[in-house]
């Protein structure tokens, strides 16, 4: 059930059998000179929504398309969030989706530059709760989706050399999967991207001319593509049920 | 060009020869008992994309899809931000674009519930630079998409009685046109939904029990949204290009 | 019953039999070459404080004189909140007065600027509830004084030409009125004012290079101001009546 | 000058002769069982419009008129701005009044409870410089009124005993002089009221039942009120040729 | 106690039998040419802990190590929080500390330049609970060492002149006394150091080009500064005591 | 050197011959039945300090006490800074040692939780200059002391077993080495403690009954402690030097 394409007597509905919902989060910034600018973003919307169609059951809320991107903002396309306003977004989202009565929220995240503002975000919330003796109504879960069980060692076994850290050949061959008219080609020079630490948007563009850290992205197929997905998308049914069934503490 | 499908270097390559890039934004909120829940954000998106595929010149950016929906959050599926959160994010979406060198930027917005917040966002970063007697890099303009020359009008024709103002027909008929296959049904009681005050989320709810204010949406159909994109589409290049023609006081 | 002039028995004696506040609202900006730079503030005040007048039953808090004037600061002597601020303010005035037990708090605004900063504050502070399933204790009405039913028909027949967006005969009459001693003369040139898009303030002096916008305010005299007052005064009392005898949904 | 009854280019044509502005700031809050609310911002305005008087050359703001009364709130028609509101509040005025060529921004407060808040701002808005190594284009001062030169020892003069802290015949005279329609009378039980810490809105009205705080308010009389008027404006007006004349190192 | 040297078992024991706890706060900044720049923070800590020492009961809190000092940014090895930043932090160590049960939260500070902030610190924190008409559940307090009953008067009566504001003989000797190897010498010029007004740093240090304030520090020894320390003691042990014993109004 | 022992002078002259400077980091925060509430802070500061005692031209800043602890708030003692609070305050420090000339700042870090809301502190501050297209005037990195080449592994070979990931056996001998006077016995059952994942308080403490995760802290000893303080000087005088001397791109 994705929610931008249900009613809300139907979130409604579903409530009555779920309340967990999952929620794609991911970025817009440059992937390389082959990548889509959409590619964090995109990957979980992919995933999430192939889960979707295997069981109509899933809850998947809007894609959260925007997230931390500092380090990008040199090259043309990218859009950040500062860190606190990403906190304050993500807050907001928790604090609708758990007023319908969404008791785990799990993040579905595309981009490795989110993790630790979504984490100082979840502190941020829990906090309030904390501070106050009160046990908060929802539990949150952050899932990186190269982080299901078996995904990331797949990915290695396709590209057992220069997956690299960004602009990899996994994400882009999801999304040549998922958009096979917007597959690109570029001559890639050195073929694997130089590595190095991320800072700035200047101190990055000089260390990483093209945008890509670590990777050949020419490795990529929408084959590829697809048997990633079809791993991630077994993986995430499976991880969100586990979520799902969690016993806590006290209940 | 769709940002988010597109290179870095074709962005770069995009502002050598246009500096105004369109942003689709709306909000994720009930929208009666029949229409999606994305209704305000899809709208958008619909009618920029496929003015994008009629002129690829066309720069949109990813849809930023939650807005400011306080009042309809006792319906399940809503996510809002606050004003404040939502003013922080379209900050930084400006602070980015601008980093490119995007010098208009045109939000086509699909929820009306969205535009106080979005003008007092334009005023809050236009005041940084009156405080200090600097001019901005850049021009905002906010335009709803049924404001957009003709729309209003053939959409007032089109549904005579019933239109209202949330969940209104032309907007659900839009949705189908784009989405036929998520065409929803159901008894409308009464026919035509009251009107009232906008207020908090449980005054809503008491006033408007199904959602919607003062329309009928039983009229809508898929061949009376596509007539309403068309028109959108050709409104809005015009529009667009008229706002990146427009010379500045001083130019 | 002015609150700032009163003690706070009386407040509390006045609370027994209403729970509605009216609060003066404007602006402190530039107002062409002849109007008083108070204007904005200066209006709602001389029209609350008159139906005061009137009616002793009235409670009008002080005025809240400084607003959302960003675009009027390449002008010497305007003083403006950021959005944001003026966000923060209004919050607490509403928190204070909300603590004593007014219910029903009516903004009678003297700024069109102001509106959509006070509009987002309204969501801002409605949303604290509305995330919590919660009925506010108050009701928030936002009113401008010309808006008023009956006054702007009244300023367009005093005043069929000429009238504009800034610096209109009919404030500037107003405060003509109230302040007969510092009535100030000017030659108009042109006599009525261009208008335009109002954006950033070096933007807003490069358009509107003697402030004004769209107005001819050498029309205004002290005799059409009270004309003017009268009608506003007499429209609020109504005006705030209905909205004190407002039945809420559920109550 | 007055601020708000003067245009633009008349504050245009003072800024060529002066670059020193004066801020009446006050607070609206109980003042016993006979002090008008607004007292602490009536004083400091009542003394600056009579400076104003006997010198025009002297450069009046709008008077600030809501400050940090938390503590006060348990007694109707308190307004208060949280310290963080007020901050941002004084912080864009002082922003506001700079960018028109204002140098030296005086604050006449008639509030004890401001000046915590007001010391901070302060500190806030200099360490924007601080951190940067630049000079402020400003230099900002704080004064109580009834801390002018010679004004306080004047008011011991005049009562000797029941002076007290908050709802003092100083102040409730100053206010009876400029407004002796609205001198209300009360029994004062005890005649002084009592001592002892502030702190929030509860602890202080269980402590000070009638609000006031060591004072005995019937000593005040108009004349008295007048008496001290007239120190206070003389002391201000020298107070601030000095501020004016002040040479900054460096300079 | 001291918290940080104990176990969460031990202050949960400490619990059942005092409420109150002792917060040493201070600042990190240049003292003049031979004064540490942790005098401000090693003072209160030096104090509270030498009291702990003395009367093991007693419940010290780590030592809030970095206040309120832009006025010294101009001077290296300086450390500043911005006051709102204070602000907040010195809000969530109260929210912290009432979260296990102390009721009473007694700050001993080292730095007069914090005094405005912590007591607006105080109000916003107050403030919270004035609005909702609640009682907070604990009583803060702000006490500077210095004015310790009886501490400021042995002060000036070891050192008659010469004592200044900053960088003073006192707080320099309580240093010299719990870090003798740590004495600096200097020539000082002039003797005593000059006064005038603090505002940003660039001004602060024109003004005052080794950042002393009217202080003559080369009277300082470890002896004085034993005799400080050992007044200090003692009169903050009475202090806690009272402030520990002190009955609310309606307990 | 050691900031907080040493006068101005003598950290203006240290930043003649380095740019670097080393901030202790950490919370304050239980750590078991027998673990000091200091643990986190003291760790990072016996390391920084035993360093400088080995290199004096090490400029060690006072130590960062209160991190970010939210989980650990429903046991005594425990201070916690929001991330948002810890997030402002990190850019205050970095504000003001940039300030001075301060080019590579080290955060030596001594609590796991804190990550997170460092690195989203980081790329907040970074943010702001990525956002203008400039290079930041300094380099930020976080090292956590057990993260130190070397280090983890010396810990896994002293304590095969039972390390765990709170309360660990490493960090309470480290403390035991530097306050031997301090150690703290208890029977702990299960003498390994259980694992699960950190969320708010009090799902913590239902976890975690007396707060350690994973380990068993009777191995600990000071022999231990000196062995492990000892290689993390070593490694980290090693590595603030390869930062030191760390070329960056373009430079």
């Amino acid at each position: 059930m994705l929610i931008h394409l249900s009613s809300w007597p139907e979130i409604d509905a579903a409530l009555k059998t779920t309340k967990t919902v999952v929620v794609p989060i991911g970025s817009n910034e440059q992937h390389g000179p082959t990548g889509l600018l959409g590619t964090d973003w995109l990957c979980p919307e992919i995933i999430s929504h192939a889960a979707e169609k295997q069981d109509a059951s899933l809850v998947v809320a809007p894609t959260f398309n925007i997230g931390m991107a500092q380090h990008h903002l040199a090259f043309a396309g990218t859009i950040s969030l500062r860190p606190s306003t990403f906190m304050a977004a993500i807050t907001d989202w928790v604090s609708s989706l758990s007023r319908h009565g969404f008791e785990r929220i799990y993040f579905l995240n595309g981009h490795g530059g989110n993790v630790a503002t979504i984490e100082a975000t979840f502190a941020e919330i829990y906090a309030e709760w904390s501070f106050v003796e009160e046990q908060p109504p929802y539990v949150l879960k952050l899932r990186n989706w190269w982080d299901l069980p078996g995904v990331n060692s797949l990915c290695n076994r396709i590209f057992p050399t220069g997956h690299g850290m960004h602009a990899t050949p996994s994400e882009i061959a999801v999304t040549q999967a998922a958009y096979p008219d917007r597959i690109k080609i570029a001559d890639y020079s050195p073929q694997i991207a130089p590595v190095g630490p991320i800072r700035d948007a200047l101190d990055y563009r000089a260390r990483f001319p093209d945008g890509r850290i670590g990777s050949d992205p020419a490795q990529a197929s929408p084959e590829k593509g697809q048997q990633i997905i079809d791993a991630s998308v077994a993986a995430l049914l499976k991880d969100v049920a586990d979520f799902s069934n969690e016993v806590l503490p006290g209940a």
